[in-house]
């Protein structure tokens, strides 16, 4: 957990290095960019959205980065590059910016390795982290502080673990794998059986597989198979607070926001993508490409490509227009009383 | 965190112990039992639900545990076990190929136990865990890596505690109580009185009491009460990422899905089930064998036995009924534009 | 992580320093308050709300502390102290009686400080810390065991940092902050853009500031701006299981419930209250002394002070009208059937 040095940049080598061009002194130059209302008179201003437009106003830093569209605008500093994309830029620039430092090989003195742990001559271990018997750490990686690796864990090359995560006996990590801080992986899923009125435990004895270039966010919490294995696809990508259970199956390049919940041996496809504190009942297929909005309730399978919203989830416009129309109906229950009141007052001419 | 050998079955063992008849070779042996989609060579087979028989065809599995109805589907290996209840069956094998093993007694080199504390020589203290002043760990139970144990907490007998867990000072833990990686019990509740503007402390000094034989998941909060104590009842399972307010009391044999949330203060009966995600607001009393909908937002008392969900939380049934209604709202105001459209009609009639 | 010890008091003392009155005997001492379903013989019994007031019958506790409306009840302890407000007084009285022990200063032997970080004399260290190269802890600062404070992190004075709690480099805490186990500070945020079909990982290279008399429960996770900073504003308290994303800003004062989700970039102003299990999507802001209801999901502003619940969130008393209508929703269907068959007779008699 080094801090990251950032290498100082003129505005001429950003703007050749992102399709832009300067407009003032393009010798300026910036080792740091920052949003609009927050830049200092060292950083580069991002303006990449119009929203932000009036925090141009006050704005403090030496030069600004901003979208073709917008730079116009008035306010803000007048040494600028103009880009096509002020966003793509930003992350072409930080690429260049922050190359990430390989951890400084070696294990802490503070680590207890077992010996019959294989941890590579290129790897970094940090103080206070356990690593089980059996278990293998490759080339290049990186296991934080206080890291609790369990034994047999098999953990692949160019990973980085941040401090305080656990991985449970029976995990494997593929390659370039990143895990934030906190994280349990191979949890023993929540299974029992009702024995005489008492919830008796199901041994929890499969495993759980996290393939190549998968990043979890911090204090996430996912679950062993009961049997089998729980496996996160290459390339997927976990916000922080998941849970994801026993057996379950994310499909390659998926997406995960926040504090999403993912119940027992449901299986999504490809490039799924699930909003923020989506909930997922157990056995469900959800097919490739399909997007679950934040906090839908998913309780049946999802078709390929579609996209839910709600509780229980159905089709996302549908949704959001029987939602609309259901802060009309008291307009429509009024309506209804002045019908029924005229047909009973014709009932009661017709009755005269 | 050893991983756990599996003791080798063959075909007629699990047949005789599980009740059930073999197809085939009964001398087959097995050490794993796996989902039909996930069989090695070497593996058990496990088919005990219809929605999986797809995964039959090209199964890698050496036998196949089946329940009696599926045993007529086509493909799979063709050496087999018939029985009632496949799933049943699964955890009869499961816990007698992998009893647990007594962790090993001892308190490691790497571990911080205060000289005021007790630790039965039969329990085991791993790595990094630091045991405050005071505490005592009872008979056969296994404090995990990196764990810290509060001054004064008593934690009974055989219970385990998976790495870094955090019990605060003023917990009590009862006997085969399972806590999972990085839970925090016995936290400061939520409690802030507005003075001059500001959110001033209320002290949080209650307890928190665990009974015996709870299993709490991975990254849970349970909050210590304000005053007076928070308490799990006996038997009770919580899933991964759940909170647990100040004072909240949680009958015996509870059971707990992922994600929920309960407020300060909030009792549960006997038997209660919550749903992943659902939320409860504080100050309730939910009846004995009450069952909360996943995702459910419940702001008032629940009767026994009652089935609820929603926010606000309603009737299970009415609930799902109403919510099939608003899809179909459209369509009402379409009638009723219809309707009024006819009446002026008629109006309009009678004007002329 | 000390137990805190509690000074006794006499009925006399506590009515004095509370503004109330005793009935029975004011030498009568106490050492700790409860709650009156679980009182013991040396407690003092809380009756505040008359909801609990059937516990009274049974009640074990030595002296009642009684808001004045509730001390004619029946049963319970008949010396009493009476107040105007029983829960401000039981406030007042922790206060004196639990006053906060300042950590034993110093660094555990079991720490792993780096040459180069500078910590205060005054403040303490506990057991398994790892504090990195460059950082600051300020005077009478407690971290706890276990936790891990990344290169070049100032914590100020008088904070708290319970056990485990990992502060990623780039982030600044500022003074009497009080952070709960299992906390992450400073993560990276969830920032990617598709690149020839993969997920390319954005630098995160922002920081993350809490300002002073900031309270964290356990278990959140607070992301590091991508560029810029995340920032949570001085005297707001986070609940448990909070999760707080890239370049949020929290606004001063703001109380952030149990499992809320803030996405990315979304500004809250001044005393907002979030409840429960809310999530906010990115890019809003959130008006000064806005309320969000329980589980609300926000996907638009929301003005200062307004008031809102439900998914999407709308404004709370019409939402929750809007909901109980729905629950009318079959008996509308049924008296719209009963127009149109009205209105169809009315047809079928006029072609007659």
């Amino acid at each position: 957990m080094s801090s990251r040095g950032a290498r100082a940049l003129t505005l001429a080598e950003a703007a050749e290095a992102t399709g832009g061009r300067v407009l003032g002194d393009a010798r300026v130059t910036f080792s740091r960019i920052s949003p609009v209302h927050d830049a200092g008179p060292e950083d580069l201003a991002l303006l990449a959205d119009r929203r932000y437009a009036d925090d141009l106003e006050g704005c403090g830093g030496r030069a600004l980065l901003v979208s073709d569209p917008l730079s116009g605008l008035p306010g803000g500093p007048r040494d600028r590059i103009v880009v096509p994309d002020a966003h793509r830029a930003m992350v072409t620039l930080l690429t260049m910016m922050h190359a990430a430092a390989p951890p400084e090989p070696g294990v802490h003195a503070a680590a207890v390795v077992h010996p019959g742990a294989q941890v590579c001559p290129t790897a970094s271990v940090g103080a206070g982290a356990v690593i089980g018997a059996g278990a293998k750490v490759g080339s290049g990686s990186a296991v934080g502080a206080n890291c609790v690796v369990g034994d047999g864990v098999a953990i692949g090359r160019g990973c980085v673990l941040f401090p305080s995560v656990t991985v449970y006996p029976g995990s494997d990590l593929g390659d370039r794998v990143i895990v934030h801080a906190g994280t349990r992986i191979g949890v023993d899923g929540y299974g029992y059986v009702l024995v005489d009125g008492e919830h008796v435990k199901v041994p929890q004895v499969g495993g759980c597989v996290i393939e190549d270039d998968v990043e979890i966010g911090a204090n996430c919490t996912i679950d062993r198979g009961s049997i089998g294995r729980t496996r996160i696809g290459a390339g997927s990508k976990l916000d922080n607070l998941v849970h994801i259970g026993h057996n379950v199956i994310v499909g390659p390049r998926s997406l995960v926001v926040a504090q999403v919940g993912i119940a027992g041996s449901t299986r999504l496809g490809e490039g799924v993508v699930l909003g923020g504190q989506a909930g997922l009942v157990g056995h469900l297929k959800i097919g490739a490409g399909a997007r679950i909005g934040a906090q839908a309730g998913v309780i049946s399978d999802i078709a390929a490509g579609q996209e839910v919203s709600g509780y229980p989830a159905r089709d996302h416009r549908a949704y959001l227009r029987a939602m609309a129309n259901l802060m009309r109906l008291p307009g429509v229950l009024k309506r209804m009383r002045r019908i029924e009141r005229r047909l009973s007052g014709e009932a009661a001419e017709a009755d005269d």
